[in-house]
């Protein structure tokens, strides 16, 4: 079984590493050598301390993905173009891909899997969302027998970082998002990470699967971390719960529908995903029959994403081995994917408002106008200082968002001062 | 696809109701309808709620599965004989078998698996260990490119709900266990569940499975948790730790074998398990490239186990209908399983003991003579409530039950009050 390697990273070194030092107990697992036969890089002449043949290295990424002599192509670059043309060519030329490629998957997942079942071959991509956490082969075999009704998943490390860090020892974003940069959780650039973009993609590939639908990272509604404040935080802690940056795929319960969506939330320190601190990544599904379930594990890094490569690797190379393609897309369900507006959720409203006789009257006219039932309201401080905390219940996010508009025009609120999504309750 | 299905108490009646409320969703990812074609079940006359043709009901399980139309054979009726001997008919007549029956598979797994692959058919059993929780795939799967070190798992949701309640209200063994019977949590006969023999079945299924190893029910050591008292807890407790019935298959790191086990220990309350609460199960695998990873859901109940059951059989019906079978079982690393004790562990010991100058001198010389050092040692109360609790570093067990005997026979010691391991550390 002939293999190439597109890039040699950290993700790429590790799966050489890995190629090599398993070599044996992978090929009992095939049930024939798994063989490297090119290593694209950009610069093929460097030095890298890897246990392989310097002669695999090539700098021409789009010959090596249409060589003929190749059987399964493993691809670690990134980057959508000019990605997605050498993986269109190498399934064409029937290849089976294995991808980590969140962003390219999130775009063209359909056209790359069309190519894949056009030719007989597989295309696998565990390690594209939430790293070494086997999720999607769960997803799409595990549970193929049930129906997911919600999603709710921490995928992004570099956010989970920031806001642990922020709940737990008081820290300001910007504090917390430098100690991540220092201790290599976060980018010299973290606007994929804060900006919810990486949430967005692994949000689309997982909602894809979990509903039998395609949904593309357009169709993901994505709001970042910059603007959770350490006063949102108390105010969650205040109320049992703890922020946490969440990516959210969810079947309608009235529509046929699904709303898939990228923001940070408040939910129960009881819940599962609450005690997933730091940079690592968890996934909570709910299923009609299986009820509650959650995948945890490490979400980046070489050796994890490494882990999900190869698992997917022993997978193609044990159906082309007999002759076969694994099961593939399903989108048969085909469901709409929501505007943002039509999915229903529960706010939390932190307002400063004049502490005289009257006031909660006229914040909770602005609920009543737009048909928001408020599940709890809590008064703090007194005078210049007083603040009401609100809770309301489920709404459509159209009338949670005009409800606020209304706040904010109130003269006896002097300032909206924080508003955030509730999840994690009953669905 | 036609289905036959051996077994319709609980679990049987979901998985009916499923492929009935399912229909068109299973046939969309199938391609084409799942169609039951017989029940076996004692007594075919009773009346039953279900969306069923009762014409379909027979009390002829052994001539159900050997019938010449059937596709793939469910079995949920458990026990050895004769279910063994229908379940070899099935396969050895080209049917596939998706079967929830642990206690079956730690026995005969080999059997069973051999006659599968002899037949070129598929024999699938996510159900058999920790209910809805997808496990076996991603072990099977997932992880086949890397090296799965250790697994620790809360298979059994009893004991965990007992231990659970026994930590956070304070109820002795027998309240806790009282009140699990009044929840439906412990049957009538809780033995199988609190003596660790359903626990050791799944334990012998993991081990297999993680270490490509054939391990049966009777390589795994068992200890219950009718021992645990009230004492342990509030011990576990002040050392930071809690104490829940474990599952354990964990590579041995100085020699070519496994050790596979079922007992009560301590975990730190910082262990991703520790937070696995009442009747949840939860298994935590340690890999060496994919890190730490958990994965958590119900582990019992008609609808969960259901769910696992038809996932088992889209995988079996997809296969089937691409002329094929799934990855086979793996016995290919063949290690040994280490006797108790050779295995490696810790304990943490609480000493009555007299309060005079040189009962730690006593104590700490038993420890010596078997070579096992001390981790960290605590004198609580004085005069006749005087107790030394001891925690030690990692030793045989074999060791560990070596220096305990010698402790029962020091004359400073009045009684050896609680022994208990601990778990969840660094490998």
């Amino acid at each position: 079984m002939r293999i190439a390697l597109l890039g040699c990273g950290v993700v790429g070194a590790e799966v050489v590493r890995l190629l090599h030092s398993h070599r044996d107990e992978l090929a009992a697992r095939v049930g024939e050598p798994l063989d490297l036969a090119g290593i694209a890089v950009r610069r093929p002449g460097r030095s890298r301390d890897l246990p392989v043949d310097p002669a695999l290295f090539t700098d021409d990424a789009a010959a090596l993905a249409a060589r003929a002599d190749i059987d399964i192509v493993i691809e670690v670059v990134g980057g959508i173009e000019p990605t997605r043309e050498w993986l269109l060519t190498a399934l064409a030329g029937g290849r089976s891909v294995v991808t980590a490629n969140k962003a390219l998957l999130a775009v063209h997942g359909s056209a790359l899997a069309a190519a894949a079942a056009e030719a007989g071959v597989d295309l696998y991509y565990e390690a594209s969302v939430a790293g070494a956490i086997p999720l999607l082969r769960p997803l799409r075999e595990s549970l193929a027998g049930d129906s997911v009704r919600r999603v709710l998943g921490i995928v992004n490390g570099t956010t989970n970082f920031v806001l642990t860090r922020m709940d737990e020892t008081g820290a300001s974003f910007t504090e917390a998002l430098d100690e991540a940069t220092d201790l290599g959780y976060a980018e010299a650039d973290p606007t994929a990470d804060i900006d919810g973009f990486d949430a967005a993609a692994k949000a689309a590939i997982i909602a894809s699967l979990a509903f039998h639908s395609r949904v593309v990272m357009d169709d993901v509604y994505r709001e970042g971390i910059t603007a959770v404040t350490a006063a949102d935080i108390a105010s969650a802690r205040a109320m049992g719960c703890v922020v946490k940056p969440l990516a959210i795929a969810e079947r309608s319960a009235t529509s046929a529908g699904v709303s898939v969506r990228v923001h940070p939330a408040m939910i129960p320190r009881s819940h599962p995903l609450a005690g997933v601190r730091e940079a690592f990544n968890a996934v909570f599904v709910e299923a009609e029959a299986a009820g509650q379930l959650m995948f945890y594990g490490r979400g980046a890094g070489g050796a994890p994403t490494a882990s999900a490569v190869l698992g997917d690797l022993v997978a193609a190379a044990r159906n082309r081995r007999a002759g076969r393609r694994g099961p593939g897309e399903s989108v048969h369900a085909d469901l709409a994917v929501l505007p943002m507006g039509d999915t229903v959720t529960r706010y939390h409203i932190n307002l400063d408002v004049t502490d005289k006789a009257g006031v909660l009257a006229a914040v909770a006219g602005a609920f009543a106008r737009h048909d928001v039932s408020i599940q709890s309201v809590r008064q703090d401080g007194r005078g210049d200082d007083a603040s009401l905390v609100l809770v309301s219940h489920a709404a459509t996010d159209a009338a949670l968002t005009a409800t606020v508009d209304d706040l904010r025009a109130l003269d006896v609120v002097r300032a909206v001062a924080g508003v955030m999504r509730v999840e994690g309750g009953e669905a």
